[in-house]
């Protein structure tokens, strides 16, 4: 069954399940924000050919990966998620199936993070693009945002870096990684294919707020186009440099098989793990990473790690305290190239 | 140039003069909604080829078509704006030209409305694609939906329905409308091309209603798929029908003057006039037609017109009172096909 088959009433019907009953059926979505927040609103567009294929996603994992790249936005903001939009354009001849899949997909992101569809526009086109835009809210003491990093705040970043990276070179090149055991496979390949946006962090953070006197500013962003992007848009906002101990950077063993020499790399500038970069007072900034490395989960699969120092002078480099490896300076005019 | 030369930073800086300040430079935008509202949120997908094209549709006209489309839905919800967000995804070889345009008509659409844009995100694609959310909040009391109408009231629709369709006829056939003078033209064209979301409609409902000791409710959308599909579908949400008196459907002069016999079926089916179908008690009614006829505007030209009836009986019947046309029965199954 091919999508122009279906028919626009049966289509309708199709998606329905999937959308939150009560917001739909007006020319708009309707929401009750809680009160006194800020919205915090994110969109992203996600295209066939440039950011999934048919060769390296299914179509659940184009909805998982595309819900949990906004559902990353607003947990790199501290916001809690109120719904997403989705607007969808398919070519007439595709399978219903591929679009079921990718609703099922967004669903099973979405319900890990207790929210759902609202509304959306569904369209013809000649290529496959899912434009999502997420809204969530947060009490405006406790927005995150790029531009508040402090000389002397550590920098924690949460989970690995660099595996989404291995992931994906994984479905790309059969030959690649050979030597891996099926569970570091996995490990990597499920980072590319259902990365989990971390607003498990988010309660984490309330806590440690709740529990001290001091009143400090978390300043942050999430790494999807990289790591070392985010430290650089976080340094350029703020008006700040940053050391970085190269050492700290946590990196999965199952990287290091695949790539004993750039892993490092990797974990810099490959993106898409959308793992959290978060600027703090030192002290905080310890007890969330002993939060984080809770006992029951494995050790800094789930975690954070304190990577560095946020410095007054505007300069980002990620140095080796062995003095093994050379100093590395990041350009802090260069960022993510997206065309 | 071509935005492949433009780089990620050049197309930034191009973009960044049309968004509010304010709420870019983070993982998502930050607006602070009104207190106790409702939030809006409406999503509008325009792809090349299928919702606009070189041949009809300027960049600018794109812009601001693709605005007027979103912020109509928020009026059919009797919603204010408070910002948008724009998915945009381009082929690499598209002039700058085309993007910048494309941003002055939406601008230019938006500051018509006092309201701006407030994030977005930008890709490759190899087809125009244009996805706009927009964000309204309104007093959850005198929130519009389209399952409230309610059997005697009286339907109002805002507007002439049918010169989009013809304007954009006269756009895509050179031999049609040679008779129409410059004026009439530009009349169709200007429905087409700008057409005009009916916000000026929110602060006069409000002030019927401050005026009035009665509590009403007002059931409605806006007739963006035709003015017969709003009215079909205000019947299937609300389990009522409708009669509608033929002769009452505002018609342009400039419509009967290329389509002596077809007119109405225009008015009917041609969508895109993005005008109003309201539902309201016939005294309402009444006035709102007054206040929006108010001297000063041309008759009709931005005028409203009560054309019908609600009814309990699951019908919509068109009647023709001096019983020259036959009564025409609209099927409450069928609606507009997007696919």
């Amino acid at each position: 069954m091919l999508i122009k088959n279906l028919g626009e009433q049966g289509l309708l019907a199709l998606i329905r399940p999937y959308c939150i009953p009560q917001s739909i059926g007006d020319d708009g979505a309707i929401i009750h924000p809680p009160a006194d927040c800020e919205l915090v609103v994110t969109t992203d567009v996600l295209v066939d050919g440039v950011h999934f294929s048919d060769r390296t996603t299914s179509p659940f994992d184009v909805g998982w990966r595309s819900v949990a790249a906004n559902l990353s936005d607003l947990a790199a903001m501290g916001a809690r998620p109120l719904g997403i939009t989705v607007g969808l354009s398919l070519p007439p001849e595709l399978p219903v199936v591929w679009l079921e899949q990718l609703y099922q997909g967004m669903q099973a992101c979405l319900s890990s993070y207790g929210t759902g569809i609202i509304g959306g526009d569904l369209t013809r086109s000649i290529v496959r693009t899912v434009a999502i835009t997420a809204l969530g809210a947060v009490n405006p003491e406790r927005l995150i945002r790029r531009h508040t990093a402090m000389p002397g705040d550590a920098i924690v970043i949460t989970g690995y870096h660099g595996n989404a990276d291995g992931g994906l070179k994984l479905l790309l090149d059969s030959q690649l990684g050979q030597n891996l055991t099926l569970e570091d496979r996995q490990i990597l390949i499920q980072a590319h294919q259902h990365p989990q946006p971390r607003l498990d962090v988010l309660p984490i953070l309330d806590r440690l707020r709740d529990d001290t006197s001091t009143i400090f500013q978390i300043a942050g962003m999430d790494s999807s186009d990289g790591l070392a992007d985010a430290i650089v848009q976080i340094c350029r906002s703020s008006q700040v440099g940053a050391i970085i101990d190269r050492a700290a950077i946590p990196i999965a063993p199952a990287l290091t098989h695949i790539y004993p020499d750039s892993a490092l790399d990797s974990a810099l500038y490959g993106g898409e793990d959308f793992e959290l970069v978060l600027c703090m007072p030192e002290t905080i900034a310890t007890q969330l990473v002993a939060s984080l490395d809770s006992p029951g989960k494995r050790l800094r699969q789930q975690g954070a790690a304190i990577i560095g120092k946020i410095t007054q002078q505007l300069a980002i480099s990620i140095v080796d305290p062995t003095q093994q490896y050379p100093t590395l300076n990041l350009d802090m005019q260069s960022g993510f190239k997206h065309f």
